[in-house]
This record gives C-alpha cells, structure tokens and sequence, in this order.
C-alpha cells in the first residue's frame, strides 16, 4: 500500500532536501515514448485543464475543481480521504485506519480480525488520535516569503524562513483550534502557498472489514497488481458531539468506470524527488535508503517474532508490522530504481544536458554559480554526520511514544517562553493545538512493544555510533539497552490512562517549572538530551539544509528561465489532482488487464494467512454476484499520501478508492513511466456489494445512496 | 570477529567471479601515504623475503617459510588455526568453534555460558561436525590446466575447467579419505595450484572459555579497538583414537610481543575483491550487499526475539545469531566502503588508467578485446536473473540443514552414476569423503531453529519471485511459507539421531534406486526442484560466470605485462602469509595504542550483556596481574577467514591469535589502506595468564610449557 508522508518525516532528515519538476522529463522521455502522458501531481489552481481537454474531451472547469477539492480531505497522520455525505461521512483506506481500529480492539474484541460495523449511529466508535482535514482556502504568500528571505543566507536565511512561516500560519489560524494553516514551498521557493485547513479532530469509526480481505494478499501482494483487496473503512466526522455537516462531498457512481475512462485522483502524495540533482539521487541511494532499509528489515525482523507469542502481541504490533512491511517494500522499490543503471545514466545525462544550456547563457551561469557544488559539499558534510544527526538530532535512538509525549512536553515548555517566530518549527503557536491534542488524546500505549521498540532504537543507536561515544555513555550508562527502556516504560507515569493524561494535562498547562521539578524518568531523559540534540539539528538547519535549499532554489530558477513553467511542483503532502485513465499494462510480455473480480479473490484464495479469505465472504459466497469488478489500475500518476484518495469520473463521482500503486511504481519518487507505472483501487460497485450482500451495512448504503441521489 | 570463507560461498554466488592483484594500488595509493607498507597476503612459495628483509632487518629463509606452513592448519567449513603441540593440540578461536560448542551443551549444561575445560584426557569431547586440514604440499598446474583450457570459451571452457579439476585433484587425493586436494586459480588463471591438505576428522574439545569474556562487548565492541576479548579455543585432532602425532607445531613465547616488533599471520584469508572491475563493483554495491543485508538483517531481528522465548531457544541459535551479527556488521562495513566517493572515484580512476595503458599497446589492446564490456554484459545479465540464480539455482530459498542433507543425498546419488569430470564439482571424487562425513556427523538438528529458517527463506522466496511465480507455486502449493516448513521438518526422517542417521547411511550406500523410491517429505521436495535448480545453476556456469573469468583473465594478462609481477593474488581460502608490525594507529585525531590489559577487561565491564565479565573472572581478580597485555593490533594484512591464525615472531613462535580487525579494515575486501587498516589479537601472555589463574587449566599449561621448551 501507498506510504503515507508521516513516515517520510523527522528521522529521515529530507525536509532539507527540497525539489522541483522540470528536467526529470528528458531523463524518462529516454525510458519511454509514452512518458509524460497523464504525468504530474497538480496544484488546483494550475491544473492543466486545456491539455486534459485536448486529450480526454473534458476540460474541467474553475468550479468544477472548487467543487473537487472542498469534498476532499486528508488525515492529518498521512492519507487521502473523501466526504461522502452530507452527514460528515468520510471514506479511506483500511490501512490508513489501522492504529484507530488497533486502538479500540481488545483481545475480547479484535476488530482488526472481525471488522467493525455500527449498525446504530450510537455504535459509532471515536478513535482516539485521528484527525482528518478538508482544505478550505488556499492562496499565494510569494511575495510576503520572498521579501521576508531577501538577501539572508546560512543560518540567517533559515531564521528568517521561520520567522515569516510562523507569522503568516498565525495570522491565519488566529486563535481558532479549528483552524490548521500552512505555509509551503513548491516549485523550491518558486512560489509559496498558504493552505488553510478546517481540523475535524472528533473522528469516529463507522465501518471496517476484516483485516484479511482489506490486505488480502498481504506483504507477498503489496504494491502488486492484479490485487482482491477490500481496503476501504468509513469513519464520520463529528462537531460539538454531532454529526458534522458537510455540504460539499461526492456523488457515489453505481455505474463504476470501465476501461478507458478518464479519472481524475485528488489527494495529498506525499513527497516526492523527480528533480534532485545527482549528488542528492547518491546521497539518497547510498546513504539514506541502505540505513533505512536496514532499519525496517531489522524491526520487521523482530516484529514477526513478537507477533508469534500470542494474541495480544499479535493484536498490539499488527499496526506498527504493516507500517514497517509496506515501507520496507516502498523503499526497497525506490532503491531498484535509482540502482537502475540505464535510469541513474539518464538521471546524469539530464543533468548534464541542464547545466550545458546553463553555461550557455552567461546572466543564468552567474546567477545558478556554484549550486551544483554547494549541494554534493553540503551533502558530503552530512555523510559525514548523518548517523548522529539521525539519532541524537532528530531523537531515532528513542523510538518511544512515551518518551516522544516527554519531550513535547518538555520541549514547549521551553519554546513557549519564546516568542513565536523564535520557537522551533513544531512549537509555533499554529501547530500548538493539534500537539496538545495529539498528547492528551488517550490513545493506548502498550508497554511491551514500548520496550521492543525502544531496545531496539537504543541499541541501534550504540551500534551507529560506538559503545563508548560519550553521548551512548551519557544515555545508557552502565545499563543494557533493554534494562534501560524497560526502566524508563516501566517507570513513567505518563501513560495515556487517566492519571497519566492528567499528570500529561498538569505538565503541559504549568510549563517549565513544573517540567523542569518533573523526575519522572522519561522528562529526565528528555531534559538530559536536549541540549546534545538541539545543537545537532541547529548544525543541520543552519548549516547543511540551507545550502542545499538555496542550491535547488537557483537551480530551480535557472530551469524555469530555459524551460516551459508548464510543470507541476514535487510532492509536498498538500492537495493535488492527477488524471489518467483506467488502463491495463504489458508485463513480461504479457497484458495485465485492468480490472479484477470478486470472483478472483475466490480462486486466489487459499485457507492460509495472508491469502484466507474472512468467514463473512464465505458465508456470503453465494448471494455475491462473482463478476463485480474488485479492483482497477489506472495510469494515474500518485505516490505515497495518496492512500485514500478517492478515484472519481469527469461528473466528480466515486468509481473508486486508491490504496496502492503498482511495484513498477516503486520508482515514482525519482520519475514517472506512464507505460508501466499504475494506481491501483479499489471498484466503487466492490464496496458497495459487500456493504449490502456481505456486511448488510445497510445505514451505510442507504447514505451512499442518498449521496447518489442528491444534486450537491 | 573476522567472517569464514563459508560465509561467502553458495547463496553469495561470488565465486564465479575471480580476480586478480595489481592495479588497485594506484587506487589506495591515493588514500594514503603508508599504503603499500605491509599490505598483502602471500603464497608460501612466492613470499616477498627480501622486501621484508629490507624493512624490518629479517628475511625468512625457504626452511622457516615450510615449518611455518606445516604447524599451520584450517578448519574446512572456514577458519584458520595453528598446531600447538607435538601432540595434536590445535588453537584457534571461540567463535570459530562455537558451533561444537553449542552441539555439545545441553540446558543443564551449558557450555556457552560456563565454557569447558577437560580436565582429564579423556574427557575431551568429540565435536560432532568439525574437521581440521593441514597443508601438506603445494605444487604448480599452470600447464596442465592451461593446455586442457586451450581455445574454449562459454560452456565448453567452464565444462573443461571442471573436468581437468577433478582429474587432477582425483589423482591427488586417490582412494585416501584422509587427504583433500583442491585445483587454486591465483592471479585469474595466470597460475594454478595444487594444494594437497592431510585431513583430520577427529576433532575433540579441550578448552573454551565462557562466551562473556571469549566475545566480552559482543556486536557492540564487534570489528572495534581497543578490545578486551579471550576469543580462545583448544581443540586436539585424534588418529585412530590416540591423539595425533603433529612433529611440526608452533612454540609458545611467554614473552610476547612488543610495539614495533615484527609480526607474520599465517592463515587462510578467505576471499578479497580488490582487482575486481567497476562494473563487478557496482553490482557488488547496488545488487549483491543490499540483498545480502537485508537478509541478514531481517534474520536477525528473527533470532533475537526467538532467543527471548527461553534458554532452550537462546542456547541452540546463538551460534546463529553470532554468525548472522558478525556478517552482517562486515558486509555493512564493505558497502560503506563501496559508497564512499573517494574510494570509489579513485577506483575508476585506476581503472581509466589501465585501459589507456592497455589502449596504447595494440597487440595487448588486441588481447583483451572487449574484456571490461563483456563483464559489464554479463553482469547486466545477471541483474536480470539474480534473484532467481539466488534462491532456485542455488537454493537460497532453502535455508535447513536438514533440507541440504536432502539435497546432498538426491544429488549424490545421481552424481554419482556419472563419470568424475562431468559431474558438479561438490560431488567430484574428490570431495565425496568430506560430504559423506558430513551428512553422517549426526551434528544435531534443532527443529524448532529449522522451522524458523526455513520458514524465512520460503517467505523470502515468495517475496523475490512473487506469489504469483510458477516455481514458488510449485514449492508452497496453497500451504503457508511457515505451515510448509513446519510439515516438513516435523515430517522428515532425515534427522542425526540413531535411527535418522542410519536412513540417510543407507540412502547414500543404496544410491539413485532407493532415493528415487523414498517417501520422505525433504526427499521428496529435493527432487521436485532439482531439475528447476540445475537449470539456472547451468545457465549461470555456461553463460554468465565464463563471461566473467575470461574477462577478468584477459585483464589479469595484460596487467601482468604492464606492471611488475610482484604482487599478491587475491584470497581465495588458501594458505597465505602475511606480514607487518604491533603498532597503533589514529582515530579522529586520537592516538590508539597498541596494547589493551587485562586490567582494562575490569574496567570496562558492566554487570550487563554483553560487557559481563563471568564468574570465573572475578572470582579471579586479586589473583591476576592487571598489566597482562590482553588485546593488541597489528599492521597485518588479514580479511574473513583469517580468524584463528596464529601470531607470530621472527623465531615462528607465537606471540597472539588473530579474533579480528578493526572498523577501518572492513573494507579490505575492496583495498587495503595500511594507515588505519589493523588486525587484532588475544595476547599469548593473557592466554597462559588466564590458564593459569583463572581457570587451573594445568594439564593444558605444561603441555604448552613443552612445546614453549621443545625445540621442533
């Protein structure tokens, strides 16, 4: 399934690392004749609707794609979402609901294992931290940023970046909770833009199969096509305790698509780097991926383990399991793209190709300078320190979400005394809410796979930087990793039970007094650090990430005086429209069709995990009609953070519900081949089948169909 | 600890592609100052005397280079070792003889974790599946091997080379089962071998220490200096029940060594890839280390969580989980090596410069042809396939002993019907004698273990070749990877107690009839694939593996007659000698001694694992002189396969035993820098120490008392 930007962040260190669309192009026209056909991920007010016009014979129109992007949303965790009703309803993917449905099982009551259906509105269940957003203004803020950077460079630059952010969310958000506002760069400071998010953070669960139909397939069927996948889970967004209303959703599609047909994917990918320059193509397939890589395997490793010991291991960790696998999958894809030899070769010849026409007009030479350069110094300086950066600057040694809780709270207590364009990013009073929300919402923490997780980022940290680095000494003493984290679990008192959210609720409102009195194990372990980890991260945002920023920054313009400014920006977990078409693909020089069926998921079944299908299909077996399309692949260009976008046709109607994307999409972080590269959904006639005939969720089907019915 | 040539053989698939020495110097020469100084691992017969003579004012004589050879010795499955005694008393290292040591513990006596001592002769303990080689002769078969390859390329040369192999090493060996003769490539075909080693079957323990203090630090302090480790063994090899008979051995100096002094390691360093071409480095870099990585990785997180389930589960995978960690933070540091930019530019570098050499000599030009894009070609061909080469070919995806002893017996027997020179080489006359020990060892088998293993790399399969693969279709069936394994080790009968023992005696006597007959579950799966195998296995010796030897031996040439002679093969788990000095180094700007002490072991410890020092040691404290120079490191130059070697002076006695090297020598299976670049030892002064005070071990201490007094 499609990575969602959460994982993309804090210890992968690549927020630094910022890109933009452009010469990528010439690298995978070499790859393929039908490469930029359907290509990009759009901003909504830049959507090419002309060339899908010229192409499609549907040009969608200004209020066409207010309408699209107003009913959609995001979950503020990393997926794409829909409204579906006027009544708040919202559809995503099972997997994106996965922590909430972990959450509010017990061993009693798996619901990852038996699903979840309230037939009564009463039965709807809130999940303790979700938080889903819907889009409701954006504008542009490029002049106020850039006059607010003129002339700053180094470390002044980005105190400056950060000052002009906070300003500008602030005024936006004001004192309203409700509110999220966010500043983001695209097109590497070609432009920025002001998003303005309406928070919806009461959520609650309304519908979710089986886990064994909604990854059917599993890891071995993950980012494969065809797919029998039923990922799909309905959760309803709740104002003052009421359902909320939402007069923008879409209309559901009983007819579904079919082959050929235009879609259109409105979602939030994630992130993208189909413009780096080569050294960061190298630092990323050579530094980042391998630690990465290595990390999850090793945790998967573990994981799977654990899982065996019994039901309530197996119940805590299948989350935190299915996040690491889909990863590890993602990623591993990601490095077969860059070890390519013919696609790092066009990469390079790209970037040739770009700095012969640089050179060849003298006002762009002087003005690009020594980008190239500044970068691959700037990246070697952090191999050279990318392993203490990621453990002690960006807190990978303590893979805890107890000790994550600590140090938020001792972190604001310290940036609260600051004012609010002084604080660390994450602490400016716009992000404060949902910080506090976040902290105080109660979601459970089990205390074992504390103390796996925690051992397991402890002792990665001493194998990264040596048993007798004087930081591993300062954190483990003469303790064992695993003596260590089980003390500090064991020890703390910042639970998410009651006591512990109040201990959590005084902390946060008496601030650093109270903090700085705390000695609770974990505060003292997050006060201890502190300091060793702001001074890295400083190094990083003053030394290292603003090099590179301003690097891709006067690459970025150089590009766009030569190139056409037709281009989408990279990824940046905001709102964009992609369109493409349900199309199926040649494989080992066979046809891929793109659709499949019910009745594929009977035949694929086996009595084993992950390939058993759930009792309530097997009972149903008979009432379902065999034919109805389960999944479709489109040529839809998306990334990880699409999850949960909905597949919609030209009337702005659901035929279908992204959740993965195909493994020769895997490379789509550094360029995109539309002959091969596909979106994989889920069939809107699939959902609406198993809704009636297998699950008789038949509140939930006569709202769909009011949603059919009515004219928004 | 250093890894055995075992680690890198089968799966890796690393042994078609051969290599040579020469222009890699100009590469390390690059890096640093010191470079040449001391590198290198010398053949017997070809060892530099004058150059050391030159330096260090002592040129060994033809007679001590032959007594040094005959008191060396190795451990088939991927050691080194050195005879102590006139009495067959071999030494060499804890983690080189855990596998015995695990075998022969029970629950109730754990000789892991308490280690052992024989206080008695006759309670020395037969190591089920060890066998101690010693070489006795080494003569050249350059002619004979080049006039049998004369004019053959692609299959044809690969099925010559391996029909003049067999024959000569069948003439070597004859019908005695106590000798094993192997045909050596050095320098690429530029000269071949014969080494004829005197086999010893009969191996029984006679001292270990405690696991704490054999690795004190474990994979924390793995591959670092300074290091605090008694990483000792004593075996002795039998004759006809009796010890053996060893007149040539190594004399014991109580003296030890000192700063400075010149020091030789003889051993069998296990394989180094430091000629090999860019185009074999990258696929080493983007293909071979990511994939063996996550292997590892992933397989580790297995057993470290399988060894938290209880004492039973700890105590028969920790030879395992050693093996694995060990492997792994060695591979880690090769690819570290290989991503590092200077390294690997100054690799192309040489590389560029050895073909305008070669580009400025028409007839050497003519000569090797289109050798660098002919590896290059191949290797593109096996990007495609390896995954597949891997797992099928050659039966990655089966990872159980038990499984292998299936295979042997199916294999064997159709082997078998055919002539010595057309068979697979593993099952050449001359090496049946070592597979039938083998299989009959009665070695136990930890089922438990073997479901976990084996379920690994079923599920590793499914995940390579895809669910949706025939072959894996063929193998799984509906059933799961983990229910597949679990009916099949519970199901065969193939074990190595009594009754499993006789079956397999009686399957190997009875040959291809009975195997064809038998019912047995492993059996069975053995011969469903083993056409699929054969197949690839075929496809790689006949296409791609040729390809790489040809080209690499037309290079080799023409190096040969650019440069001088003079220089070292690459290892090839051969005997070698090198030679070098105890002598520090610098670490970011920090002077690192030579020596560590005894008394540092104390200082270091914790009461934790693994920096816990066992109950012996401290009962000892006050006995021991905390002077005694426990560690040192040495400018030698040593990779995998190593461990175990003897240190020793100019007057062949021995100072120290090879455990290890340090960070910075993990990339010396690519090229050896000779400022950084160290190996290390346990001090000979800190073994009878230990011997002595702390564990009362007498009967061992006079009997190196004798060989200290004896004169050979």
């Amino acid at each position: 399934m499609l990575e969602g930007s959460a994982f993309n962040s804090s210890a992968d260190c690549r927020k630094g690392a910022v890109h933009s669309k452009g010469f990528v192009l010439a690298a995978i026209l070499a790859l393929s004749p039908h490469a930029r056909a359907d290509e990009g991920m759009w901003t909504f007010d830049a959507f090419p609707s002309d060339k899908v016009g010229g192409k499609y014979g549907f040009a969608p129109t200004a209020e066409w794609l207010d309408r699209v992007r107003l009913s959609s949303a995001r979950m503020a965790e990393g997926c794409s979402a829909s409204l579906v009703s006027p009544h708040g309803l919202v559809m995503f993917n099972h997997h994106c609901a996965q922590d909430c449905i972990e959450q509010l099982s017990v061993p009693a009551r798996d619901l990852l294992a038996h699903g979840f259906w309230a037939s009564r509105p009463a039965d709807e269940r809130k999940c303790p931290a979700m938080e889903i957003d819907q889009l409701t203004e954006l504008s542009d803020v490029t002049d106020r940023v850039n006059h607010a950077l003129e002339g700053s460079a180094g470390a002044a630059y980005e105190d400056a970046r950060r000052r002009i952010y906070a300003q500008i969310e602030n005024e936006c958000a004001g004192a309203d909770e409700a509110v999220r506002c966010e500043v983001v760069s695209l097109y590497h400071g070609g432009r920025y833009g002001l998003y303005r998010f309406r928070r919806y953070p009461d959520v609650r669960l309304v519908f979710a199969p089986e886990l064994a139909i909604a990854s059917f397939g599993g890891d071995p069927d993950n980012f494969m096509f065809p797919r029998y996948d039923l990922d799909v889970t309905f959760v309803r967004v709740y104002e003052n305790g009421r359902p909320a209303h939402t007069p923008h959703y879409f209309r559901w599609s009983t007819g579904g698509g079919k082959e050929g047909e235009l879609t259109f994917v409105p979602g939030n990918p994630g992130s993208t780097s189909r413009d780096w320059t080569v050294s960061q193509l190298e630092y990323e397939r050579d530094v980042f991926l391998p630690e990465r890589l290595l990390w999850l395997a090793e945790l998967r490793g573990q994981l799977t383990e654990f899982q065996r010991r019994g039901t309530h291991e197996r119940l805590v960790s299948s989350s935190l399991l299915l996040e690491v696998e889909n990863s590890l999958k993602a990623r591993r894809g990601g490095l077969e793209a860059l070890v390519d030899r013919d696609f790092f070769a066009g990469r390079v010849g790209a970037e040739e190709a770009l700095r012969a026409q640089v050179a060849d007009h003298p006002e762009l030479a002087q003005a690009v300078g020594d980008a190239w350069e500044s970068i691959a110094a700037a990246l070697e300086r952090k191999r050279a320190i990318h392993r203490r950066l990621d453990y002690v600057g960006y807190g990978k040694a303590f893979a805890s979400d107890l000790f994550r809780a600590a140090q938020h709270l001792v972190r604001a207590a310290e940036e609260r005394t600051k004012e609010n364009g002084a604080r660390l990013e994450e602490y400016s009073d716009a992000r404060l809410p949902e910080l506090r929300a976040h902290l105080l919402s109660g979601a459970p923490v089990h205390k074992d796979l504390e103390i796996l997780t925690l051992t397991y980022s402890l002792t990665k940290m001493r194998e990264a930087l040596g048993p007798d680095d004087p930081f591993v000494r300062k954190v483990l003493g003469k303790r064992s990793p695993r003596e260590l984290a089980t003390a500090l679990v064991d020890g703390t008192r910042l639970t998410t039970d009651r006591a512990g959210l109040a201990l959590r609720r005084s902390l946060w409102e008496q601030g650093k007094k109270a903090i700085d009195a705390s000695t609770d194990p974990m505060i003292t372990l997050a006060r201890r650090i502190d300091s060793d980890a702001r001074a890295l991260r400083r190094h990083n945002e003053d030394d290292i990430s603003p090099a590179i920023k301003k690097g891709t920054e006067r690459i970025a313009r150089a590009r766009f005086a030569l190139q056409e400014t037709n281009a989408y920006p990279d990824a940046t977990f905001t709102p964009r429209l992609s369109y493409g078409a349900i199309e199926g693909y040649r494989e080992n020089g066979k046809a891929v069709e793109p659709f499949t069926t019910i009745g594929g998921a009977f035949e694929r079944a086996t009595a084993r995990d992950p390939f058993r299908l759930p009792p309530s299909w097997k009972r149903a077996e008979r009432r379902l009609d065999r034919r109805t399309p389960l999944n479709f692949c489109t040529t839809n260009d998306i990334v990880g953070g699409n999850s949960g976008s909905p597949v919609i046709n030209r009337d702005g109607e659901i035929v279908g519900l992204i959740f993965d994307g195909n493994i020769q999409s895997l490379g789509g972080d550094y360029g995109f081949d539309a002959s091969v590269n596909r979106a994989v959904a889920v069939d809107s006639r699939a959902i609406l089948e198993a809704l009636e005939r297998i699950y008789d969720a038949r509140r939930l089907v006569a709202e769909l169909g009011e949603a059919r019915a009515a004219v928004p």
